[in-house]
């Protein structure tokens, strides 16, 4: 059985959910943020980055969302989340969501993790104020530029949407108005009614 | 033929490398961000994100540079850069290069990027003044944590070597001493022997 650490609405939200779409044997287990739980002893020896996701396989323990997308895609092939035996159509895959996890959720996190390349106040307070345009920038890109509908990369359903789904999530409390990106919109709408995305976004709280 | 369009000495030079090293058939275009040429109209039809790098294939463009690297040892598979075979050991690959992406380059982006999250002068001057830490931070994780030796998954050469020897290159002008990190600094020099390694750094400047 696999074990996914987790805090609620963080970007595991991505792993969890495509862990419970491909009927994967796994435990969610709750970091708490708030006691600071990713940063003690026990946490970091499982993840020495004292960061969320970390998913324990027999193998070893995995990190960063779209190595670990990837690798449920993978081991699920009948699940069929990634166009596994096309490479240029996998790279289009992870290209997308390394966009997500190094420019996207990099913005983002300028919000309340601003503290990771500043100690300045008044620079944190910049940084979060600049969050409205830096994220609204990312997403009127993705809207524009990369979501080709009804899915991220067309007809085929995967892993770039249950991670885009994530990250979109937070749009309302990074100050992006969702009308100014309605497909991505409609898409986050059309997430929330698959049963294994409710079933696990009703352990996310709301965003933060 | 691909197309590569490159910045020197952006994490570019891992795609550069890794396609030098497998012996694709490639040409490196230069891409000139003193003259702002990645925000040119012609560029942004290449890449709507204006940054390096963009591979052009035959089958349409790719960015990210972890995609890209995957996509190179996918597509070269006799080259052995990656362990493709092995979806574990592949995530594992994925999940480094993930960290030298969103983690340690976004660190480093924070010395002379500051404007894509803040606009007072005052904010980026503050960034600025971070990156020795927060560069030195991440590399002591990979120090300490992440790199096996010799090589970065071990006993296997492969695309997580490209693109850490890529963000080690930038050490020294980021304010971090190499003796901090004493096994990625002689990773670094073995690197830099390498005849695919030297043939394609003598194309990218200094570090800056």
């Amino acid at each position: 059985m696999m074990i996914l650490y987790y805090a609620p609405n963080s970007c595991a939200l991505a792993s969890h959910i495509a862990l419970e779409q491909v009927g994967a044997d796994y435990e969610a287990r709750r970091i708490d943020f708030s006691r600071n739980e990713q940063r003690s002893p026990e946490y970091l020896r499982i993840n020495p980055k004292g960061r969320v996701p970390a998913l324990v396989t027999e193998r070893g323990v995995l990190t960063e969302t779209p190595a670990i997308l990837a690798f449920i895609a993978q081991s699920f092939p009948q699940a069929k989340l990634a166009p596994l035996a096309d490479p240029f159509a996998f790279a289009q895959v992870q290209a997308f969501n390394s966009y997500l996890c190094a420019t996207v959720h990099v913005a983002h996190a300028h919000k309340h993790r601003g503290h990771r390349w500043a100690d300045d106040p008044a620079a944190l307070e910049a940084m979060r104020k600049k969050v409205p345009q830096s994220v609204g920038e990312c997403f009127e890109l993705i809207e524009r530029e990369m979501f080709r509908g009804p899915w991220v990369m067309g007809e085929d359903y995967g892993i770039c949407d249950i991670y885009l789904y994530t990250v979109a999530r937070w749009l309302d409390s990074d100050g992006v108005d969702p009308a100014r990106v309605p497909k991505v919109a409609e898409h986050r709408r059309r997430m929330q009614e698959l049963p294994a995305v409710a079933r696990v976004a009703a352990l996310h709280v709301p965003a933060h």
